[in-house]
């Protein structure tokens, strides 16, 4: 079957990306707004982007074209916290924090902290206002370095870059500069409601 | 542990991003240069970005940081290709065809196709040159929609942004405008020469 962009449903295309595209890691993003509210929301539209200079990217306006009708074309509190001070954490979900990531997603009001509602602990970052997530064994600090937005309507397509400003990891599952990724056990985003884990692995050495 | 990024080698900050930012999809990315070579290579810094408009995203210019010596700094052919006419074709990686998807990895000279090294078959793409591979169960048609460069070098980072023009979709995983991710059985990037597949899948219901 042929489907022709310029032509299908964006709920159609949402759908099929969602689908195609996968497993997709998770970015797990703590801001803060400049009234001081700490927020947490998970992102599967996440990778890394370059190691020189360190960069990640992440697109938080994805649901504006999947969501209930009251949140089309509102800006979630992410961005517009991004966009007030340019400052955010990208903590890594391993499987034991499943639970709390998927509970952070919920549509909580802008004056309503996640960390409170979840139960999870905020620790200090380094170089930025913003908490990091105690309890996940690798956090980024990262400061905006560019944000993309696309389409016609506001927030109708977004990539948020960040500068990798420094790097917290747990001694659990970083050892002689490597990171032991069985610790770390990281879950990633399927299609609709399901996930799955990293543990069914197999290797394939790189023809030279 | 904290890694200032500022401060740490670029081989370590590399080896931290695919460590943490995983499991990681993956774009078989088919290009045709301008003289006509077809090429075929696997990028797993790579995601949606947005369904309206519908975008995808991958960085090709990444191990340049992580390869040897004789290849640094030098753009990749996917890129060279990109660059030249704009054309590229993501295709996905099902869990039978790693081992050609692997082999696809190798460096190849530029005169030489990964589609007659591999075995793989080329089918006409609808509306731009590059073919797609017509072993694999979902094929997006991209054009280039903007091209990012980060740091000083010459590829010392890069992300092709595509607009999809255009989605092949075998009968076999689509079906009534869902995709079935099991049967489509994909693979993703794991650190090192390891892959993961998404068969250990769980389900959580998304809060309201």
């Amino acid at each position: 079957m042929l489907i022709d962009a310029g032509k299908a449903p964006p709920g159609d295309m949402y759908r099929i990306l969602l689908g195609s595209v996968l497993p997709r890691p998770i970015a797990w993003v703590s801001t803060t707004s400049n009234s001081g509210v700490d927020n947490l929301a998970p992102f599967s539209f996440f990778n890394a982007v370059s190691a020189k200079p360190p960069l990640l990217a992440f697109a938080p306006a994805l649901h504006a074209v999947a969501e209930p009708e009251s949140t089309k074309g509102v800006e979630k509190d992410t961005l517009r916290n991004i966009k007030e001070n340019g400052e955010f954490v990208i903590n890594i979900v391993s499987y034991d924090l499943r639970t709390q990531m998927n509970a952070s997603s919920a549509n909580f009001s802008k004056e309503v902290s996640e960390f409170d509602q979840t139960g999870l602990t905020r620790a200090p970052s380094s170089m930025i206002k913003p908490p990091r997530v105690a309890e996940c064994k690798i956090s980024f600090e990262c400061r905006l370095y560019k944000l993309l937005e696309f389409g016609e309507e506001p927030s109708s397509g977004n990539l948020v870059i960040g500068s990798v400003l420094c790097v917290h990891l747990d001694d659990f599952v970083y050892q002689d500069g490597y990171i032991d990724t069985s610790k770390l056990d990281p879950i990633a985003r399927m299609e609709g409601n399901w996930y799955c884990s990293a543990r069914d692995r197999f290797k394939m050495e790189r023809p030279s």
